[in-house]
């Protein structure tokens, strides 16, 4: 993408209202605008990160046996009086009258939605197991909504439901997201940190929180230092095979790790004092195991071996890729901007061309152009007029991890200058080996 | 995809609600589900097509120049009270207040939001022409929802916004979306005409509808046979060249075509006898040129060459990716069910293995269906325990291109049978050939 013909509307100033980080680095960004109160849009630069973040999301959703649907944003009142949640969720939801007058909300979340599809098809336990997921925009009418995308009222969300015929079953589910978490976070560049979480009136333990730290995060922390080290199940994970995935999952719940809420000081005290870790977190995700609470009073059963009816034991998965973002930024980020993981930087590299207008600096920057993108890699090619110098600072700002740098005497030396963004090391290199290295990428 | 862990509800009756032939089969083939009135989820297999086709456009967008970005599907009332639009919109605006009963709405169409965008940060005509776009739910509270997606209330729409220092840019810019059309719709596997639609108070000759041939079409239209054969530019188009552009706008305005609103029994009459083709259309596109209708009253403007202030031209561009699909299911199928053009099919290839269990079936469809994946394709392996003729029902009813049939006495003589869903031909081909061709492809 040429950047003259881009829209990447940088701020030059700090916008007051912002009171968070990664709210501030994204407006100033241009990666969203805020459209009212918790509502914002995705200009080009936020636009490419979000569906960076939601192919990874979606990929390892699919890995692990969940299936992609996609369920509409409005809801019948209906389905939700039938769960018994319509009164009962407060003033969260929106509620919105049709021309009809027919109550109708705009769905915070969707178990019922998906619980009711599940019961209109699905009457055997050799369906099961069964996952949907989809990824859609919510609403919640937050009071107070802040912190930019952190905590939006319209917001998007990678919602999983899973059906199974019992308890073992939706164990089973359970542990497979837990593993596709762990996978998905990774894969993004972040140590994500599996934390019990309150299972209220459902009770057992299979509420978990997953937290990223971060200097700026929300809430208190604390967990075993060995979480740090702790491998991750590669691509080759076995998601059919429920004691490989189990075994994950015990490695990854027996240190200790809680969240403030759910904080033991005498589990905590057995942790060796090197090993304690007490920081700031983020939630990026939660898993939750709730049983019969919607199949039950909507009647989604199926037909077990043994012949008679069984109301299906579910779960639910969730990721909000757009409150992801900002997390990301909170724990990726220095006094320049934004710092992005490879895997959903919104470009792998930037050319900066110093001299625009200079037939040298101009043919090396459109040959490399060239040879970005026949190497099937995302390329920003500086060629705007502006002075080197607000060149580098957007540069450093939208967070691009490779900056090649084209000027004058590089290029008459045959050679430009490729910084990394996160480490900040510059390194002089030969313009034929560069082309040499992307050529043999494509 | 093996079909045993598929979520696939086929129906097996006809649903009785639905009125048109895309309805019924969109329902029977387990696409989608209804969630109230114009409501609708989309089950695996149609989010896969609803993923291919927004793809294509999307890519068509890119190519001609337009900006992704993503606009929230909450909109504040205020912004529509700067254009007028609030009062006048009418019933089919879905109306909210917020818990602090703010005045706000789901946005049926983005004209003011993206304006807001526009006004907010661009200033110089230097930054022109630009072109936004976003693939985003809307909400038209049609006061009877009908024909499934085909004019459902919730529904997906790609609305592209173009703004031009003048009326010259703007008509280059509605010329380069026209051509962007033209590429979009072929790709789809359809010959997509544009028609001339009415531009109301605006004037001018500057509005399209994009028309398909259906016998089941919502209109009468006009054309010339011409528009049947005529070819669409290539994947090589130069979009940056206006005269080029220009040049294919008028090569596909210039023979006779109009819907029956704008029809000219005068004009209609000087076509030849035999290349007067009146026929049924659905509409799948439309592009409009509209001026300063929201810059005036919104206060978009730019300052030009001259260093005076200017409002910008604009004009929009929309297509229904879930209409569309409807659409296209109206002008291909046949008695059996759905035929997908190729681009768009959930899957490339369904692998039908007559009879699961049986030790050599299983081993050629599972070889078949490894080779398949390692050559890049789309899938679906009926791995079932149906019987052999429930198989092919479905195989023909979901639509997809290529059916390869794995049964006992062809395995014996190591072959395997491949029907094209569309011409219904079936030819015997030896399993290493097949094999072979895969792996080419890989």
């Amino acid at each position: 993408m040429r950047l003259s013909r881009y829209f990447l509307p940088i701020l030059k100033e700090t916008p007051r209202e912002a009171e968070i980080v990664s709210h501030r680095l994204m407006l100033r960004a241009g990666m969203i605008r805020q459209q009212g109160a918790g509502s914002f849009s995705w200009l080009p630069l936020g636009k490419r990160v979000l569906d960076k973040v939601c192919k990874i999301v979606r990929e390892e959703q699919d890995r692990a046996g969940a299936l992609e649907i996609l369920m509409p944003t409005i809801q019948s009142a209906d389905l939700w009086r039938e769960s018994g949640r319509y009164e009962a969720y407060g003033k969260e939801m929106l509620r919105i009258k049709d021309r009809h007058e027919r109550d109708m909300l705009y769905g915070p979340t969707n178990e019922e939605m998906v619980t009711e599809i599940f019961r209109s098809y699905v009457k055997s336990y050799r369906d099961l197991p069964l996952n949907l997921y989809h990824i859609q925009w919510k609403f919640r009418d937050e009071v107070r909504p802040r912190f930019g995308v952190m905590r939006s009222r319209e917001f998007l969300m990678k919602d999983a439901y899973s059906f199974d015929l019992d308890y073992d079953g939706a164990k089973a589910a359970y542990y497979r997201m837990f593993v596709s978490y762990l996978r998905t976070f990774t894969r993004m560049g972040l140590t994500a940190i599996p934390m019990r979480a309150d299972t209220g009136p459902i009770g057992g333990d299979l509420s978990h929180e997953f937290i990223i730290l971060a200097e700026t995060g929300e809430s208190q922390v604390y967990c075993d230092r060995a979480y740090l080290e702790m491998p991750v199940p590669g691509a080759d994970t076995d998601f059919s095979n429920d004691a490989e995935i189990a075994g994950v999952v015990e490695q990854w719940t027996t240190p200790y790790a809680a969240t403030d809420e759910m904080h033991d000081e005498e589990a905590w005290a057995k942790v060796g004092e090197g090993d304690q870790l007490a920081a700031r977190g983020i939630e990026v995700g939660h898993i939750f195991h709730f049983g019969e609470k919607y199949s039950k009073p909507m009647g989604a059963s199926v037909t077990g071996p043994d012949g008679k009816e069984h109301f299906v034991s579910m779960g639910s998965y969730g990721i909000g890729p757009s409150r992801l973002i900002a997390a990301i930024i909170e724990a990726s980020h220095d006094e320049n901007g934004i710092i992005w993981p490879d895997s959903i930087a919104p470009f792998d590299a930037v050319i900066i061309n110093m001299k625009t207008g200079d037939a040298e600096c101009d043919r090396v920057s459109e040959e490399l152009y060239a040879a970005y993108q026949a190497a099937g890699l995302d390329v920003l090619y500086d060629d705007t007029d502006q002075r080197a110098g607000g060149k580098f600072a957007t540069a450093d700002l939208i967070g691009v991890p490779q900056q090649i740098i084209v000027g004058p005497r590089g290029v008459a030396n045959a050679e430009v200058e490729v910084k990394q963004r996160k480490s900040g090391e510059r390194a002089v290199k030969p313009i034929a080996e560069l082309l040499a290295s992307l050529e043999k990428a494509a």
